[in-house]
């Protein structure tokens, strides 16, 4: 019964990340025979989650095989994503795109507790009552900016909002009133996630995805799983002490951490840009100026990529990851500034590891944190397809 | 049949890392019933490498249960340890026990491989000869102070030395002439499994062990297992940079990594002592002479735990292990230099992570290595102890 549970969510998932499939790749892929996959996905098209069609061109002789799909309109996830300049919310469905989504511009002051939830879920609500009659909502997740206690969705240390210990998840859950808890995330662990399973990183699993919002993240896989430690705080890479001498503040209330060298704050100062302007268009401004040439921003691309070459190169001699991927904010920094990472790269890293590290792009790029937080919405249905998950709409 | 190996090797684990153990205590560790630890004890003492006997005082009423205790003196392995200052090579029994041992204090010039593994391979003849008619010898490991090809025992990469893709353990093993191949791994890594199996790290899953030499090496355990990242060479703690002005000049080519800025080297050097000392007891000699109120030791000492101080605050915050341990040469510094290392972690370390990492000095000390090695030699027969392993004298 177990392992038929297992064999079930395997499947699933398969369909889920990879898209519509064949029976005989589903066979190939899991290891068993056709006809096993058969039955599982009898059960599966019973329990509506998936279904099987021709596919769209046939070729060669013989009947083809049924295609696999899931069920992406009919069994959804409610996703949220709480960055520092922006609240996003979408439906996502099985197969994970995004069907429908809501965005607010957040206002840099004013950002409590009470005031994000209720903007959280009067989104979530719109786009729970939008899906079509007979969808079921199978979970809801949700991205958060600061260092989530695992387990129950609080918010330990959000240090860009001022949060501390704030019952984040289960106040949004409360608001939503679906009757399902809000598993919550951490944006950059939530992050390398998606882009391990969908994004730059697929097939990568000792891989780095460093987040660049005000803050700057990371998301560490070591053997495909995510390096917690003892209490699930691992991973702090913003805290990476690398400047030592004169670093500039960080908001942890030290000095000289990797975020407060790399963040948007130092970006934008080192520009010369006005202290009201933040959020990440304002750091798109500063790359695409440099790009044309303009000296200030110019300058300060290449401090700030120095800066980030140092945190990278020392990840890289401590993981020695397949893939070190730039996301977020850091996903702009690095295309103006991959010279100056790649100097230290080859100043600091053992040759060993340097030459096994690839250097990537975010491919979810803004969408990375919210594909992240829909994936934990989808987690219980998939290690468990045979259970009832959520309610009708 | 598989699972039966399985179950001998588990059995014969405990009793090895452990020491003697009843059938009662084996069983409740093992989740298995008396008679089968019956069986299996049975069947391991006819293959000689356990026996049972009546414990030494008995209380209470009731038959006392037999135990099971490793045959130490018939079972052995040979384990061999190149550091920068010695070569040490022990007879080590099933148990872990050192029967006996060997050692040579290396010139500080002339170590090229032939004549390491000439002097080891003098003392493993010895060691070997010197065993109970009817031992057994079952494997061979080595520690080295460098970076370790996964799987071949070649040293990739060994600045302390000069050796650059070096075949170490295919030479020892020819030298050797047992017929046994030579299992080789970083001092580091070893020394933090020895820790994690035997010393300052039991039941720590989470766990960085900072081994220190000339260099400075790091074995880092994520849930367990050594973080190899994805060819094997992670855990590079000592080229982290962490001084990037004017930081000391590092063997690997860099100035700044953490090594240059707390090895040998920069303590003596800080220190004021004459270029011609090196090896731990010039190191020790510093320690002590700043415990007694030396002014120049003191000085040094504030300024190495210092740098050793950003250093582990920033493997905090990456890996929020439950214990991080001191070897090696460190052992000592931190001994003269916690007041340093705790300020540093106070500044950087954020609290969710402060508060669940415990710093310990390593338990076993100077043999960490060694000890280390000795369990790669016993790694075969504890995975298949039904297989038969090495030869009788």
């Amino acid at each position: 019964m177990t392992r038929h549970r297992t064999s079930l969510g395997t499947l699933l998932r398969h369909v889920h990340l990879d898209g519509p499939l064949s029976r005989t790749e589903l066979a190939e892929r899991m290891g068993v025979n056709r006809s096993t996959v058969l039955s599982l996905t009898a059960e599966l098209v019973a329990a509506g989650l998936v279904r099987e069609e021709h596919p769209a061109a046939t070729r060669g002789a013989g009947r083809p095989s049924l295609v696999v799909r899931p069920e992406s309109e009919r069994v959804y996830v409610l996703a949220f994503d709480v960055s520092v300049d922006r609240l996003d919310a979408a439906r996502v469905g099985l197969g994970g795109a995004i069907l429908e989504r809501r965005q607010a511009t957040r206002p840099r002051a004013g950002v409590d507790l009470d005031r994000v939830v209720s903007v959280l879920a009067g989104f979530g609500r719109e786009l729970h009552e939008a899906a079509s009659p007979g969808a079921v909502c199978v979970g809801v997740g949700a991205s958060y900016c600061g260092m989530i206690r695992p387990g129950d969705g609080t918010v330990r240390y959000g240090p860009d909002l001022g949060w501390v210990d704030q019952a984040f998840g289960a106040e949004l859950a409360r608001a939503l009133g679906l009757g399902q808890p809000v598993a919550v995330g951490n944006e950059a662990h939530l992050g390398a996630r998606a882009e391990y399973e969908r994004g730059a990183g697929r097939g990568e699993p000792n891989l780095i995805y460093l987040h660049g919002d005000v803050g700057v993240g990371g998301g560490i896989l070591v053997d495909g799983d995510l390096l917690g430690g003892e209490s699930g705080y691992g991973c702090e890479v913003g805290h990476m002490l690398v400047n030592p001498y004169q670093g500039r503040h960080c908001l942890c209330g030290s000095s000289g951490c990797l975020e407060a060298e790399v963040g948007e704050h130092a970006l934008l100062s080192a520009a010369g840009r006005s202290p009201d302007l933040f959020g990440r268009e304002a750091v798109r401004d500063v790359v695409r100026e440099a790009a044309e040439g303009n000296k200030e921003a110019t300058a300060a691309l290449s401090e700030i990529g120095d800066w980030l070459g140092i945190g990278v190169s020392n990840l890289i001699n401590l993981f020695n990851p397949g893939v070190l991927i730039f996301g977020g904010m850091l996903r702009e920094v690095y295309q103006g500034a991959a010279p100056h990472v790649a100097a230290r790269i080859a100043r600091h890293v053992l040759p060993v590891s340097r030459d096994r590290t690839q250097l990537r792009l975010s491919a979810l790029a803004d969408d990375a944190t919210l594909i992240g937080a829909a994936g934990l919405g989808f987690a219980a249905l998939l290690s468990d397809p045979s259970k009832s998950h959520g309610g009708t709409r």
